[in-house]
């Protein structure tokens, strides 16, 4: 492994460059006008794997944003290694907070700054250069399918159909990815399960016109005491979902097994100093950990109604709007869960007002076992470069379509993730250490030579 | 009054060019961006009064925006009446909504739309032309003042300070306002109670930064959740508002009094149809006409917070904020009120977020008595022009400077309203009946016939 090492040493500036040149393409998949950016981001994705020597790479249409394919099979019977990535990212507002411009990669401090630096391009670009590394040193073990996808940030539209559609094309033994974090750069850990997500936009409509609010109100209601009412009803003072039949479905975590993740290091102080917060908050009975790891959220990620410009105008306003977004956890299935939301809400609706909701996208919850070939291998590799053992851990983070993969396709998913929490993603001012972005290519190199090693 | 009835036909198109004028200029006052506007609408009104007749007009600075004064001294032993009226609207937002440019004058189903078309550039504009009037066919019998501002959609700021130092010049016997509604063009009504207000700006901060909903979701407390339950806490089930001493000081309605009221044609189907809601809502014991005439109102006029642009973007966002108001009754205090909000809403905050409240402007409420010599005047001039005794009623709006003024000059106001319901002031599509500006100019002439004679 010491050549790899080396190429990548000799390469750092080319790789980043590479890298900056990826995330300069605005490729915000919720916003319709950045449709031309998502062409540009996986035509490059496409040059990138080519060039980095695949045998081919091409654009598959999906009934959203296209995916990008790319193989080189050096031995038919040769274990597979399907890599999965997204060239999409977040939303930038907002933009006022930010202390760089996103779309231009700037170095500061030892790490990347800009939107997508981490999730995805940053993290999934290392994946294209551990295969150009590979394949230019001659110690590539595997083959490799490459689909890379323009839609994780929407919830993956259009991706489950195109996977079943391209079975074939994709079988492989596993499926690799790296858009997770680990706890600290001096403590690699493996994320071995991912929390499952419902989102809905609801809709309250008090009268049907603004009224002015000293002729009509106390007489009409407000649609937004309205839904502030209906927000605080949907959890209860412990925390708990008072949703009926939410919690049916949830497997439940032994004591034992919470004893086992209670291990992880977890320095409450610095965390509630790390985002600046006297208390935290919390389902009642659980820790800080478990209410990320393995309980049920239900939070509004957005909300809006009536005036909000400056001054102090009086309205009684005719609409107000949510956005409400619940993480879930094994077994809770989220077609259903999504409809169990919007069935209560319309019930309980008062009748003063109407409502409306849309179920936006969700995904199921995923578990890794931590006992399979391309999970050992995982560790190997990364005990190989950061010199201990990855803890195993569960995130509260969602990628829908892990799920979906292993219904799908068959495959489980192991999640390298080098993201630290640090990172800032999905929020101003996202970032990627240089260190863990060379650090995560070395260690797919390593990962390559140990899965092929187990599986012969 | 014959030759006024004359005049006002024959510069009847006249009037209403002069009127589009003023209405095109788009005088927000709550926007600084239309500052210059401002100063051309106060110039606007300069001209029209001077032209009309006046002795002189000007312009005099205060805080805010210019007070336009002009004045017409026929007689010094003759009374003096003090006109009141503002030449700033409200914004436009929801600008979608709006059917025809809201600054662009529209003349359709014999209404008038836009922007200030009632408030109160149609309104305030009725005195202007009666002046005209009766100083065209020299019929004035009183003194007349003109005091027109800038800010009364802002509470009025700087005006009190502004009388307090002119309280000379603005001596009178009365204050004729033209700001507010009657009942139907078929039943006149004079506005004998307005309510007072308390507004609020409030911003609740839970994590520094967005966060990532997955990965802190569950542990960390969400702003817009927390804000959700601290706006649903301030009302309880039965309508009332919680927060402690907020009712002390409310003059209680006699029963008698509240019969009264009643007596007032009031069809609340007819009411819930107009603004398409199945249930009214309000406070428990009391009328709709009460919940808007008599009680008071804690009604959130704006809200937003983390992501509301297109799409689902998932968030735990760092801060939550909303614009909020309260109409108050008579004796309550708009600034004690205001200050008890404050302390209430810091002392409830949960310890997980921190909270910041912000007092915006606020006004007392305000009563006229039914036997001064200005309302017997003007029961006078509606009966004159509509043919029926106006009603007495208590309006849920509030103009706050009302009761400023009786607090420093000593005045009475008399309220005479020419606007109806369906005029969706401080709405999109505002409109005025070209009939009620007609009638209502003719209506003022009348007034000061009446008054002139009964001050005698």
């Amino acid at each position: 492994m010491e050549q790899a090492k080396k190429y990548i040493k000799e390469n750092k500036d080319r790789f980043l460059d590479e890298l900056f040149g990826l995330i300069r393409i605005p490729s915000i998949s919720s916003i319709a006008d950045h449709k031309k950016d998502m062409l540009k981001a996986a035509e490059y994705w496409k040059e990138t794997i080519l060039k980095a020597g695949a045998d081919k790479a091409e654009f598959f249409p999906t009934d959203f944003n296209p995916v990008v394919y790319g193989e080189k099979i050096i031995d038919p019977k040769a274990p597979t290694v399907l890599v999965y990535g997204h060239y999409d990212v977040m939303p930038v507002d907002p933009i006022e907070l930010w202390k760089i411009p996103p779309f231009e990669p700037t170095i500061k401090d030892g790490k990347i700054w800009a939107r997508g630096a981490d999730d995805d391009k940053g993290q999934g670009f290392m994946h294209a250069k551990a295969f150009e590394t590979m394949v230019q040193t001659k110690t590539l073990p595997c083959n490799v399918k490459f689909m890379i996808e323009g839609g994780e940030e929407m919830g993956s539209p259009g991706l489950a159909k195109w996977c079943a559609e391209n079975k074939e094309m994709l079988k492989a033994d596993i499926i690799l990815v790296s858009d997770t974090s680990m706890i600290a750069p001096t403590i690699p850990s493996i994320t071995t399960g991912l929390r499952g997500l419902a989102y809905w936009e609801v809709e309250v409509t008090g009268p049907n016109k603004d009224l002015h609010s000293g002729l009509f109100g106390g007489a009409v209601a407000n649609p937004i005491n309205v839904l502030a009412k209906m927000i605080n009803d949907m959890v209860d003072e412990d925390g708990h979902i008072t949703i009926p039949g939410f919690y049916d479905d949830v497997l439940e975590v032994s004591l034992e097994e919470r004893k086992k993740m209670a291990e992880a290091p977890f320095n409450v102080e610095a965390y509630k100093k790390a985002i600046d917060v006297e208390e935290l908050y919390g389902e009642k009975g659980y820790t800080p950990s478990e209410h990320t790891g393995i309980r049920c959220t239900f939070d509004v990620c957005g909300i809006w109604g009536g005036y909000t410009g400056e001054g102090a105008k009086t309205v009684l306003p005719s609409k107000a709007h949510a956005k409400i977004s619940s993480r879930l956890v094994p077994n809770q299935n989220n077609e259903k869960i999504m409809q169990l939301f919007k069935a209560h809400f319309e019930k309980v609706a008062p009748k003063y007002v109407k409502v409306k909701v849309e179920c936006l996208h969700g995904g199921q919850a995923y578990v890794c076992p931590i006992d399979i070939p391309a999970y050992k291998a995982a560790e190997k590799a990364y005990q190989a470069v950061y010199n201990r053992m990855p803890v195993p851990v569960r995130s509260g983070g969602s990628i829908p379509i892990i799920s979906t993969f292993e219904d799908i396709l068959g495959l489980k998913s192991v999640l390298m993730g080098f993201g630290l929490e640090s990172d800032a993603i999905h929020s101003p001012n996202e970032n990627f250490p240089l260190e863990q972005f060379f650090n995560g290519i070395e260690t797919i190199t390593h990962f390559y030579k140990h899965y092929a090693e187990i599986m012969k």
